[in-house]
């Protein structure tokens, strides 16, 4: 269950530089490519004539060909031509609606009609020199909304992470959970405690003194349909914490955003937006294999509790208040999925 | 769905001079081993005494002996002996008809009451000095049906096949599908072009010269249940073509024994005939070699097919004017299919 | 199909001597681990708060703490503290009975009321310095009641296991049956016949000539729900056999404990207890390589055969007089599973 008429992360531009990419997204078989105009085109993944996928194909002079029989595929599913044929009354596929922003592919899986390119989020540290960027891709077998549950509640890197983000103040701190219309945020604020071995290290690389006391922040902010965006610290103990001069900081934007594949696989581009040292790649290499790290530890995780929960269907789990976040999250979502319902019901009742 | 009161290619000697051959063919389990007599037995593969797979067992002085407890089986699915029991009242197992001939094993999977040896077809290649032959054995995740499909439109060469026996000059060459009885032919003849790689090693391999301009010819013939020949050639251009000189062509059969697994899954027996230098055993590798790579980029293109239909069941393909050879197969298929469901009707309403 | 209302064979000690260790038992997904007073707990391997599997967590502090966000959970399957929560109200999960004995850990699937410790068998071997025992685990697809019917007819040794513990004379050596209460016995003596490879092995071992002639015994003793213990062995010949005195015999029990995962998967710990050199430590990591390479050969036919008799599953199967000892104690299975049957439905009646 997840919503349609949303934008989703697809993917990245790199992975359909050298030929066609295919992607399942909320449940619909897409080709992702680049065409004659250098922008980025997705449709369904099936050729009209015979049903090959089209990911399969090449794209010849900006054009999808299909590597089948060569019929040539328009941006908007239609078809161009096709060698001896006339094509004018073959049928159409499905083109989604798609926009390169961010550094990512964005699709809308739903009504094309209303797809709206301003309601791509934006975000402080993309395009700015001041941030660097770094991340990856992981297929994981979960639904998506047990990432988002695991996002909202930072409780599980004391026992996840215990290695490299967790630390024991975590758990003891409580949180403090807000809504804003359809924005959720959970924060946690620690004060005066030893950084963990994750913070040590980016404190290093960041020219401060890692075995100083720091105040630490997590700010978990959820918006619909499922991204995470998580600002993490830590400042020299007393300089004000989340509100420290910059000088005194090590801070970034954990980035997650979280696409359903089918009802219970998803793919998760994780990422870290900093604001340190931005122009260091080799910082930037480090952290993302030390956070891919990390992340696995979730994927496991969450690949097991799905297996879990599939095995148990019918048992009712606990909404603990470190869990109001994800709760709060998943309400939104059920809201969005209601109104989905009642437009198509409402559809076909004029019909 | 597929006949079964027909023969199919099930395996070659080769894969029982060991031991016992497990095979699944139009849904049967079967096992295939020589008996004493020197001839090939298929059999149901299930053991009668606690159903164990005989083609776990040992063919020992000719006999098939089940591996698990020592039941001796025999070639008409009797059981013939075991270890300190009385046998005369096993239930007997199912055997089915089964024929040697052209390199290959034929089974008859439906009523053996039908089978009949004569009608193996027959192949101008087999058994003849002119002919020299070589090929191997794919299993394919897709309807036997799509691998028809595939070889009576051979206008895919151009893009499934770009880099061995694709030209533009094919799909560029409208084609002509003929009907005679129950074999379909589809034909393409393309004059004064150069030839593709593959045919310019095999002219070269024939003492030709391959930078010559060429006629070049593709006749498919689909017989049921599943068996597509494909005459295939050049010749230097202007000489007559399919009908040159035997010295000014270099042509072969490309065979293509379609057989059955499951409605899903499917043996694929390919090879190719030649007519030219038939005692030159390298050459033969080198071919197998070469048609081994092209029919993988087949084989995963129809895997894809095949995943993309049963994941948008209700949609309709096109039937274009180059899928008339596949077009007309199916309904061949198709009307073996309805005579055999009329038989099993009648015989019920008879009993 | 199996009777839940019984000891069975769960794990050995070591499996979870690191972490807690996550196994299904007759389809109960448990977790498995040692308390602080040193004993073993079974446990659902489901958290309450969000159905991680406990056994991704940890064992801190003799408590079992759940890797995800740190439940920590009792032996008794409520929860005893959790960080930040009030736990008082929080959902139970299932404890299982469980039994430390043998060096095995024994698990009780079904009413925990009814366990009874003084039900886990007793066996000559264990806890004796006259013995000594080597074994292994595997994990094999097929229903639980295949390998009992293996273990009960012996005479697939002479198929299955040619190389090494078969011979003709155990085909040729008509077995004797017996039940005893719920105790089903299969027992065959072979007189003045050569000792097969693994016997002429542990002759060797155990300081007798090998070449001589032996008398050999096998007595396989079925237990419910599905142990079997087999003594087996051989004397020089004339010496009275199974009665001979120890010093001219060579003589073990195979140990199977046969526990059921699923319908078509179980759990298969196999050893051999034997009575020679017990203090020999490298006797017995060969025993247990030639063991483990024989039982391998029993898991291909078994999974095979579960496999054909998925295909076939309305196939009737043979009992001849070899397969007397698995037909009996599948009777006796089938007993507890009616009565088990029958006091659901009389508890629901009265309820």
């Amino acid at each position: 269950m997840f919503p349609k008429n949303a934008w989703y992360v697809a993917c990245t531009p790199d992975e359909f530089a050298d030929r066609p990419l295919g992607r399942r997204i909320c449940g619909e078989r897409m080709v992702f490519y680049r065409n004659g105009a250098g922008q980025v085109a997705a449709l369904e993944d099936f050729c009209p004539h015979r049903g090959a996928p089209l990911s399969l194909g090449r794209v010849c002079e900006g054009e999808l060909t299909c590597g089948y029989h060569g019929l040539v595929m328009g941006c908007d599913g239609r078809t161009v031509s096709m060698p001896g044929q006339r094509v004018e009354r073959f049928a159409a596929i499905r083109s989604f609606p798609v926009v390169e922003r961010h550094g990512f592919v964005w699709v809308w899986p739903g009504e094309a009609a209303r797809a709206d390119e301003a309601a791509v989020p934006e975000f402080e540290w993309s395009d700015s020199p001041d941030w660097a960027y770094g991340g990856g891709l992981y297929h994981i077998g979960c639904d998506y909304r047990l990432m988002v549950d695991n996002l909202m509640d930072l409780t599980h890197e004391t026992y996840v992470h215990s290695t490299s983000i967790g630390q024991k103040e975590i758990d003891e701190t409580p949180c403090e959970t807000l809504r804003n219309g359809d924005e959720v945020i959970t924060r946690r604020f620690m004060h005066d405690i030893g950084a963990p071995p994750f913070w040590q290290m980016a404190m290093r690389m960041n020219g401060q003194d890692p075995s100083q006391k720091v105040d630490r922040w997590q700010i978990c902010r959820f918006t619909p349909p499922s991204h995470v965006m998580i600002e993490v610290g830590v400042a020299r103990a007393g300089q004000g914490g989340y509100d420290a001069p910059l000088a005194a900081k090590t801070s970034a934007t954990v980035v997650d955003f979280i696409t359903p594949e089918t009802e219970t696989t998803m793919w998760y581009f994780w990422g870290m937006a900093r604001r340190f040292k931005p122009g260091d790649a080799s910082l930037t290499t480090q952290i993302r294999e030390g956070q891919g790290r990390i992340f696995s530890e979730d994927r496991e995780m969450l690949e097991r509790q799905q297996a879990n929960l599939l095995t148990w269907p019918e048992r009712r789990l606990m909404t603990l208040n470190i869990d109001a976040g994800g709760a709060h999250a998943r309400r939104i979502i059920d809201r969005l999925l209601a109104a989905e319902a009642a437009e198509v019901t409402g559809a076909a009742a004029e019909g």
